[in-house]
């Protein structure tokens, strides 16, 4: 594949225009679909503070919802949050041709299938990023640490297409893990995210040593991960026991830290509890294990959305 | 005991000033002690509007905290918020004599011992209240409907105590059950506020038909309520199996409904989480069990309480 690798990143908030940018740095010709903030990139494009140097560049397109794109894509780059309010497949089906890949950088589990399923005669390769990243202004990115990606083709496998994709991001200057079976690594990092993320939120937006210092936190907080390595190992994907200490030795060793859930909250943005929390329930139940504890924050938050729906 | 029975209702907020009101109607001495709105009452008495009829009345004697008893009271009444920053026995220990006997008008499930231990040489008559009753302004209180009281001596018995205070109650208008086990009684109103009460704040504030309505609402609900069934059963408190359908039924019969911690978090006002739910986990923990989802709700408020101390 030549140097004219053609990317449309849908979904341009901090995720996706750091690896947009990252790509750039490849030689990748990158354009952005964008649902807000259209303007400030088309005029200024994206300014990215980085530890990896300046990143910032402009798109050599920058569209808009609805747009419809000159040539064909080699590699739609999907970062659009999973919210059951957003048809993530209507939204890059137009930028979807014969030949383009759909590569996934996106939270939670089984959130491939629906865009899979829609677009059957596409490859969709599963991405995982471990970044900190945040938009602080239309346009304007500050890259805070980490940025590897843990990729594989799904469901399962690594296929040319990965290493290609792979190889461009690598070259843009981050580390990329191949996995032969990304929904394992899918499952590993919901180890942590299905328990912590929500966690925080019911506790009123709270951060990491607040969850685990309080009386009965890591208790809860262990119990709410044995729930989920359960449903890991129905589904096929056992985890090691040590994975519970692991996680929460690290949690302890980290700074307070407040997830990106838990900012989603007290900025009044939608979170993505059916992609981190929802979806683990629902296959819990497909295959009959039992979650009390992952229910009862889930069928807390679905009230909570009736009860926004009625104050609508 | 002579019509001139004494008696200091203290915490009178709108139940308090409730019971005080029927009290004072069965022709009882009654005073007050106030933590507010002290110069309200001071002046102009009690304002009660109640399908029972025009409740208003001005109490014989008006204290604050820290005022000494001129005469000893034949009964305290406890009305005060049962909280873990409140020491209701310091707050009703200056108006308890030798021959007091100490009545308590709250909810939650083990909310006498701190009391009794205190002043253990005082018996302790435990009631509930079944009433909807509301503060609209200061001294002035909203009796909407119900009223009956649930009684009996802790920890358990009939006494002539209790016989001799049901009376008055019955006196100034309202109906009294007497019961040989009022613990069990705590249980069977447990077995609705326990989960309902915690739910409904978790929900963001939400009313019985969507906790309800929402899928998987009612599943929950039910979980929750087996989870109180059995701490009950091995605290010694059975209830029957058809009791879980019987509260589903009524409350699926009611009005959409916002119970009184729903109330206090849409108002800011401090919730009785520990008394309604934490002393249930607690029994659940000392007689081993199991309670995940009940377990999940208290901690997800102790984290709450831990994040409001840091912000405090």
């Amino acid at each position: 594949m030549s140097e004219s690798t053609r990317v449309v990143v849908v979904g341009a908030g901090a995720i996706g225009s750091f690896y947009g940018a990252i790509l750039k740095r490849a030689g990748c010709h990158v354009s952005v679909v964008l649902r807000s903030e259209y303007e400030a990139v088309k005029a200024e494009g994206f300014q990215i503070d980085s530890p990896l140097g300046d990143l910032s560049y402009r798109p050599d397109g920058v569209y808009r919802d609805g747009d419809t794109p000159e040539h064909e894509a080699d590699y739609v780059i999907c970062c659009v949050k999973v919210l059951p309010s957003i048809d993530r497949a209507a939204l890059i089906k137009p930028w979807v041709g014969e030949n383009t890949r759909i590569v996934l950088i996106e939270n939670g589990i089984d959130i491939e299938r629906e865009v899979a399923d829609a677009l059957p005669d596409n490859p969709v390769i599963s991405c995982l990023a471990f970044i900190a990243v945040s938009r602080v202004a239309p346009g304007k990115i500050e890259h805070k640490a980490f940025g590897a990606l843990t990729m594989g083709a799904w469901p399962e496998g690594i296929t040319d297409d990965c290493r290609d994709i792979a190889a461009r991001f690598e070259a843009g200057g981050i580390d990329v893990k191949l996995s032969e079976a990304v929904v394992g690594e899918r499952w590993r990092k919901s180890l942590w995210n299905t328990p912590f993320n929500p966690l925080s939120v019911l506790a009123g937006g709270a951060d990491t040593v607040t969850l685990l210092d309080t009386p009965g936190g890591e208790d809860l907080a262990r119990a709410m991960m044995a729930e989920v390595c359960a449903v890991a190992a129905a589904d096929g994907y056992p985890m090691p026991e040590s994975a519970i200490d692991k996680n929460i030795a690290g949690t302890r060793k980290m700074p307070a830290y407040r997830n990106s859930m838990a900012l989603d909250y007290l900025n009044g943005r939608p979170m993505e509890i059916e992609a981190i929390l929802g979806n683990v329930v629902d296959i819990a139940h497909h295959l009959n294990v039992e979650v009390p504890r992952l229910e009862t924050m889930r069928v807390a938050f679905s009230m909570r959305d009736v009860l926004a729906e009625k104050q609508a």
